[in-house]
């Protein structure tokens, strides 16, 4: 027997036990005749003491080799503390060692141990079992845990079953970039890791299991952006016989569910938000609403003066910046550069200052008056002391400027509480959106999703308009789920192919073996996806998923710590039939 | 709303009500004035008539077109059944349709969606999502959920962490075959697939997470046999500062509850056997001990005489099966024609009968007299009626056919029930286990398994006699769970490698990532892995996996309802830097 408690356990009741710890050495002080050594694993941190005079010789010698990171065991008494660690659980009291045992030494760390550690990125992603032992990392897998488990139990008290769905499967050309697995046994064939357990989960509805989840790994092999995995984990569902009501419902209780069982927060009904709303208000098909700064449209009030950039504009729309009216110009001008950063790519930023004595002060002074300037603050909800920032251009381009602007300054302005939770739907996707490179309409969420029925008619005549019954679920800026409900009507779904540009043959090939299943029965069926990793990340309160993920890949989707991917032998390529073509 | 209630859920208290309900046509049978249909979903089975005096007309015309697996929607008033049928659930009612709606029409399905099906094999993997329709099918994925969500809430409650190990890995030449992932980005490089997370959860050990475990799919790339599958699900457990019999109570634990929450079954303590027994008294590792039949070793009671077969072997060993004494001669030669089949391998069996009448018949009366087959009978402990099958050779091999005899009389005896349970643990198995092939010692779990303390002085003298803290969780002659306390010790770890023949580089390269995180304080940990789709189909009474498996793959790896895998386009094959090798 290692321990007879953990080292997060120990309190004054347990004064005068003999107790086992094993652990880590967090920290050796030695004091000559007295040595204090704090051992620590997964529940806590205890201290030890070492007495010249009340521990036996052999020991206190032994305790002398200790070093950072050694693994111990140790007997001894628990004695209260003569000055108390308020801060530690277990702060009251110590144990006076008479026996240890060292389990395995360590060699130094290359980075500390602690909650703020000396370890670059790099350095904690090569020893990431190190990094694994601090506390936000730790702490970041236990939580996901925990959401997992509760995400779990709620899903099936709601009759939803889990199944699991293959992970060698087929590739398809649509979407993303699929990673592949040559077949041995099937020479010259592939299988593909899936991007999501999409066709499955629809397979599992004609199949009458009526309500799916799996929390599943989903594989995309594209070029990886910051805070992107090559591999993720999603929340999976699907239901039979609903309506896209019934899919919000059941998901907004499950939202609803974990804010509370993880925070103790009571959320109201989530508002919903149409995409052209979002879009119209926000800039954005995701919005933050922990804060206001919605978007105030200008064409009306600021186009027809003499200011040739705004008439020439499509859009022109501002937002007012709280308390910014006291910038100075040095500041403006680095906001306006800010906002000129090929990120961004706004040509330029016409701003107002809203003065406490409710004068206007803009760089535009020249084309507008007062008069002009008080019905942008109105437009925008400018109250004095605030900053109006004005962008203008083609309307989806400065919308998406604008919006990135605002959640800068909101970032900047602390409006982005980690501890604050907005839950949104956003509802009436476009079915599709035009693609300028192939110049033809792409399924916005995917060729299944189907349209909405009042907006049948526009489908030949007005693609492009047509909405979808497709939602998103949107938690303080980032989409954290989306789905749709599904075609699930022949005829309906041949005119999707169609309009998507495939022939019936080319719609066969690819997805041959869901359109077979669809004739023998598809209930109505719709469903949604979470993406697990950023919904742990954000429930947790943090920015990047990479602390949530035991052992995430780099930007370059290596893992460095066990050095992967690598190459493989000759022998093992001729069996997969293929070789090296550099 | 597409439903009020499910399929399942009627009653006699609901009569009168109006009520809407979704699913497909289990069966129409069409009286002219009366159709009766059943109407099916996850839930159940629920009787709907349509009646043309109280049916409108037009939803009485348009229920003569129904067929097998329509998809329909029916609103309609529950009433009394005439003829009640105790064996639905919902069979004391039926609903009075006053509107239906076609939901979906369906082609006629290749095969009965009934208990028993007409369907083989090939036709229901083809179409899987029809074969799921079935109850056998569905109720297995039910009970598959169900026994996760009961380990996943039994290990949580037990201080477990579930963690998410990477799939995208590296390949490592020990076991079996990986299936390997080129990389796109890293030109050359392949990922492996996990063959388990072994590596990473003893790192997680390292990285203090302390216990662990993750219901997680594996991948074999070998040749299949019957019954196995290249992507399994593994629950994989791993604990820090434990020993064998920690391991062991826990484990025992999670296997006890399941029993008691699946089976409503309480179990006593697991018997624990060492293999050097099993073997001996099984033949087996994984004796199934639903039943006796043990092994009586005759060597002492039946060599030096003038049986020269006997005299010449190895090992002399039978078992006493019940009440085959009646066996006809024919019988027995056809007994005999099966131990010589080449998958067993015997050159004959010796057999004596045991008359009721206490005396014995042989197949070796010549050399034996009736006090020789007394002593046989008492090793064997046979009792009058049994017949004694003896099979001589060299002992491992005789021990493997004197086993497939044993379960093959216990299943024709209908010993082997399956709603009887018999866990066992079986323990000390051999650290190494000697390769003909390649003429040195392999290690028989893996080569992180730690040799018993007192067996570490053989380990230079006669390695083949040193025992591994090494144990298999074996239930109804399965083997489900397997694991072993690991290697924490730098130097011991050394000495394991050079004994499997390892220079100190190869093993660096091999294994250098978890020889390298053991420098940095790796704590005493050992663990199992359950194989949860054996697990799954043993508690749900099954011999075999596929059913509880939702998309299984047939014997030569195809998932023959997506046709997958498949060739992959140039373009795809250029990205990834390989070509074929065919």
């Amino acid at each position: 027997m290692y321990r007879s408690h953990n080292c997060g356990k120990l309190r004054s009741a347990h004064i005068n036990q003999e107790v086992t710890l094993s652990g880590w050495v967090q920290k050796v002080r030695d004091k000559g005749f007295m040595i204090w050594v704090d051992i620590r694993d997964r529940y806590g941190i205890t201290q030890l003491i070492f007495d010249e005079e009340r521990t036996p010789a052999d020991v206190f010698e032994k305790a002398k080799e200790l070093g950072r990171e050694f693994v111990i065991q140790v007997t001894g008494k628990v004695i209260e503390r003569v000055s108390k660690n308020p801060n530690l659980a277990t702060g009251d009291i110590e144990i006076l060692v008479t026996n240890l045992t060292i389990l395995n030494t360590a060699n130094t760390p290359p980075f500390t141990i602690e909650d703020e550690t000396d370890g670059g990125e790099d350095l904690r992603m090569k020893y990431r079992y190190l990094d694994i032992r601090r506390n936000p990392v730790k702490n970041s897998l236990l939580f996901r845990h925990k959401v997992a488990m509760q995400v779990r139990n709620y899903l099936s008290q709601e009759g939803f079953i889990e199944v699991e769905t293959p992970y060698l499967i087929k590739s398809t050309p649509e979407g993303a970039r699929d990673f592949v697995v040559p077949s041995r046994m099937n020479e010259g064939q592939f299988y593909a890791l899936p991007q999501s357990p999409q066709t499955f989960k629809q397979l599992l509805m004609v199949g009458g299991m009526d309500k799916y989840f799996q929390l599943v790994k989903c594989f995309r092999d594209e070029d990886l952006r910051a805070d992107r995995q090559p591999e993720f984990t999603q929340i999976d569902c699907e239901m039979a016989f609903v309506e896209q009501e019934d899919i919000l419902n059941i998901f907004e209780g499950l939202t609803r569910n974990l804010l509370k069982e993880i925070h103790g927060l009571e959320v109201d009904t989530f508002p919903r938000m149409t995409y052209a709303e979002a879009m119209k208000k926000y800039g954005n098909d995701k919005p933050d609403i922990r804060f206001g700064m919605e978007f105030g449209e200008l064409n009306e009030v600021a186009q027809h003066k003499d200011f040739k950039v705004f008439n020439e504009a499509d859009l022109v729309v501002g937002i007012a910046v709280t308390g910014a009216a006291a910038y100075t110009r040095k500041e403006i001008d680095k906001l306006i550069d800010w906002v000129k950063r090929p990120q961004i790519g706004a040509l330029g930023m016409v701003y107002v200052k809203c003065n406490e004595d409710g004068t206007y002060k803009s760089s535009v002074d020249k084309f507008y008056d007062q008069e002009d300037l008080a019905k942008w603050a109105e437009a925008t909800q400018a109250k004095p002391g605030d900053l109006i920032c004005v962008l203008s251009g083609v309307a989806h381009k400065v919308r998406a400027q604008l919006s990135a602007l605002r959640m800068e300054m909101a970032t900047r302005l602390g409006l982005r509480k980690s501890n604050e939770f907005a839950p949104l739907w956003v509802v009436d996707f476009p079915l599709l959106e035009w693609d300028e490179e192939t110049e033809r309409y792409h399924a916005m969420h995917h060729p299944f999703t189907s349209p909405k029925p009042e907006d049948f008619e526009l489908i030949e005549t007005n693609p492009g308009e047509v909405r979808a019954n497709a939602y998103d679920l949107v938690l303080n800026g980032n989409e954290i789920g989306g789905g749709s409900i599904r075609i699930h009507d022949k005829e309906l779904q041949s005119r999707m192919f169609s309009l998507l540009g495939f022939t019936p043959e080319q719609a066969q090939a690819q997805f041959g073996f869901l359109m077979n299943a669809f004739q023998y029965g598809a209930p109505p069926h719709g469903g949604l996806a979470f993406g697990f990793d950023r919904l742990v990340a954000i429930l947790g309160g943090q920015e990047t998923i990479r602390d949530f993920i035991a052992f995430p890949k780099n930007n370059a989707g290596r893992d460095v710590m066990i050095d992967a991917p690598a190459s493989i032998d000759n022998e093992q390529l001729d069996e997969l039939h293929i070789k090296l073509n550099l």
